[in-house]
């Protein structure tokens, strides 16, 4: 064995089912509720929304749903994603830790969004839909559902934030390859967006506001449903592939995790890593500690309020449960545009309420040097967002050399850097900053919570 | 069986061993001439720019090479690359042929070129060598050279096209994030960019000049040796790892090709994933017929002549016969810059005239065209290099479709084109044009080719 070992599986050991936690979960999530009633909302509120299947899946507290075969057909473009060990950054870190990686980076969008823009787009097809609407920041899961959308011949309408639509026009060029419409966000083509360009003309928009916009065109139109790429229950389920997958390959390197590490945006990479295992644990398993690592500038679980909060900045979504920032909080720019969002999935935040997983936030600067050291030792360049993973692992991975202990440290390395050479640049030149938002922003966003009455 | 098809090899069966076709020419290659003495050159002549084991293979008649451990090592981080059968462009084209493509944009630079990148860094570190110089055009090469200089501990100099350095600055921030050095060619580091700025200060450079400039740099160091990312038989012989596993994987389709396509600028790519197969031809086994793709821009094999010819621009390399728009040819700036290159790999430029390959030109909107196509129906978005094989492989699918014939139909997608949205959004929004060279420079510069008296 030399310095390099991957652990690759067999196409036909794609998970048959994706593994859903809140079969296994010690107290059930709070509901979700209707804004106008405060009434839990339900499948019917969300129908024009999303199709029926995903609704469903929204809800379920089934262990197992079955992966459509068509959808296990695409996954096949690139999945089983590897398994790498990370002897050389070992070798680097001189840490007697072993640490894994799960490398995500593979897919035809470079990222793991494909592994729910894929069935989002399968169950919307099967219910006859033909018009997606979604939003994105940098541009990962609006170019993830444009090329879902491609293969299953739906129309895909984004709606980018405009700072990155401005900033940043090569993933809008590979959505716009993929046939996607992509527009600018606060834009003229609905209502909320020209009441935010009637008040600031030059507003830079934010994911919240983009949110709001694909909401409308989805609820405004018959033929269109909305598709979102993190945060709720159906997308963190989809992405347990990654999960489900890595404990496979673990089994063949005869090795299991004693820490998890995952960066945290919205939370569908991290669930897609972590929650196979919590459930493990929760069902008498191993318990491996599990690290959720967020950006300092947005740092929604660790200093964010668990409370109900609207999705979007236009409040036309429904309430959930969640740790938040506050949903007219507007993160600074740094790089990691998909860590970007106000607001944390329901799952994640509840297991951080029941101590099941622990969060920690890093600044961009110590994470664009962790990237680069990862490059140069493994060879793979990741994404900012996956910048925030590898620092955490690299710390686990310190500490267990402090400690002279050889733990096993899995990340999930979610994507790779390519699109983002801008933001490397600007590391390299020294003129990265490490931004920060204002204590009175976020205090006034939090006082700006929905008040909610105590379930009887 | 869906759509979707993936044939993956274990990753124990990457080839222990590249396959050198030298040994099973009809007829050997012209030798390479010193330009002083228009004398044969031999291994010493070669020493100071590569190291010996390298020079061997360069010359070698052993069919095969072993692949030394540490290199196929690293190989697994990406390697076994997969074959797809691509059902949904097949059905798209409505052809009864089935196509297959090896896909090598999974590597950690996007491309095929860390085959041989890894292969020198290793054989210059096992001969001490600290540090390499080269030259890029649009990155790629210099990407994976940065990336293999970074595992081995290797120092990394890239003399980069101008033109490419001032308006592709993304591959030269991946170059960096390996830690590499890249400079603008024409640069004031050399002699002969000094000498080229001093005429001409704002010349935006050519692959012919950088290299001019990285082979001085090697000649006039003792530390430093010089690393060609296409061209040399050595170079080509790395590739051949795709082709192999190419082989093993259409065996489990229970598939032989009966065309191989692959896009051609200094042709190692097409050397890659052709030559185990003209070699199994040679050797009596099936004959598939072999096309390889150029840009119209620069047709190096179907408008060049066969000749002598300098590998530079700035007359320091030695003479190698080959197909050749002369030295002082330059293509125009179209967006497949691995493919503009005056010059054609001598085994390549050999086969040629052996017509064991057949030579065929396209101009780049319609090789964008089918490159988008290929995206929208199997998710991939190739380099605008690789988008010349997919043009060539559709060109052979339609006509399998006029014929009706159920063709099979291989080719190698040799790079992903998330380095190269820019050229997509050109395309896109209609801008981008079929540039041309002058007949009248073509002239001049077939004009100018090196005079060399026949052998006795």
């Amino acid at each position: 064995m030399g310095e390099q070992t991957k652990y690759l599986l067999d196409e036909s050991r794609i998970p048959k089912r994706w593994y859903n936690i809140q079969a296994d979960l010690p107290k059930p999530l709070a509901p979700v509720l209707h804004p106008g009633t405060m009434k839990p909302v339900g499948p019917d509120d969300l129908a024009p929304l999303f199709p029926m299947a995903l609704i469903m899946q929204e809800v379920t507290t089934e262990r197992e749903i079955d992966i459509p075969e068509p959808v296990r057909d695409i996954y096949r473009l690139w999945r089983p994603s590897p398994l790498f060990r990370a002897h050389r950054l070992e070798k680097a870190l001189g840490t007697p830790a072993k640490i894994f990686y799960k490398y995500e980076g593979v897919s035809p969008a470079g990222s793991h969004k494909p592994n729910t823009a894929v069935a989002q787009a399968f169950y919307n097809r099967e219910a006859g839909i033909k018009r997606l609407s979604t939003e994105t920041g940098a541009g990962q899961w609006g170019s993830s559902l444009a090329f879902a959308g491609a293969l299953f011949g739906i129309d895909v309408t984004v709606f980018q934030v405009r700072v990155s639509y401005d900033q940043k026009p090569y993933r809008r060029a590979l959505m716009e390859s993929y046939g996607a419409r992509c527009l600018p966000s606060p834009s003229t083509e609905t209502d909320y967006g020209r009441s935010v360009l009637a008040k600031s003309p030059d507003h830079p928009g934010s994911l919240g506001i983009a949110i709001s916009e694909a909401v409308e065109v989805a609820a405004k139109n018959d033929d269109t449903k909305y598709a979102l790429g993190s945060v709720l229950n159906h997308v963190l389920l989809h992405q347990t592939v990654v999960g489900l997958e890595a404990m496979e390959q673990l089994k063949m390197a005869d090795a299991w995790p004693d820490v998890i590490v995952g960066c945290t945006g919205g939370g569908s990479n991290f669930a897609g890593i972590t929650f196979p295992f919590i459930g493990d644990g929760l069902r008498g398993g191993a318990k491996p500690r599990i690290v959720a690592v967020e950006p300092a500038a947005c740092p929604s679980l660790t200093r964010g309020k668990f409370a109900y909060d609207f999705g979007d900045t236009g409040h036309m979504t429904p309430l959930a449960k969640m740790h938040t920032l506050g949903s007219t909080f507007t993160p600074p720019g740094f790089h990691a545009g998909g860590l970007r969002y106000h607001g944390m999935a329901p799952l994640v935040s509840h297991l951080k309420e029941l101590n099941l997983i622990e969060a920690v936030a890093y600044h961009q600067k110590e994470c664009f040097a962790a990237g680069i050291q990862f490059a140069r030792s493994e060879g793979i360049l990741p994404a900012p967002e996956a910048n925030h993973a590898v620092k955490g692992a690299i710390e686990e991975a310190l500490r267990c050399k402090r400690e002279g202990r050889s733990e096993t440290i899995l990340f999930n390395l979610c994507g790779h850097g390519h699109f983002d050479m801008a933001a490397y640049m600007a590391y390299s030149a020294g003129t990265l900053t490490d931004q920060s938002y204002s204590e009175q922003e976020l205090a006034m966003a939090l006082a700006g919570l929905p008040s909610v009455p105590e379930p009887a």
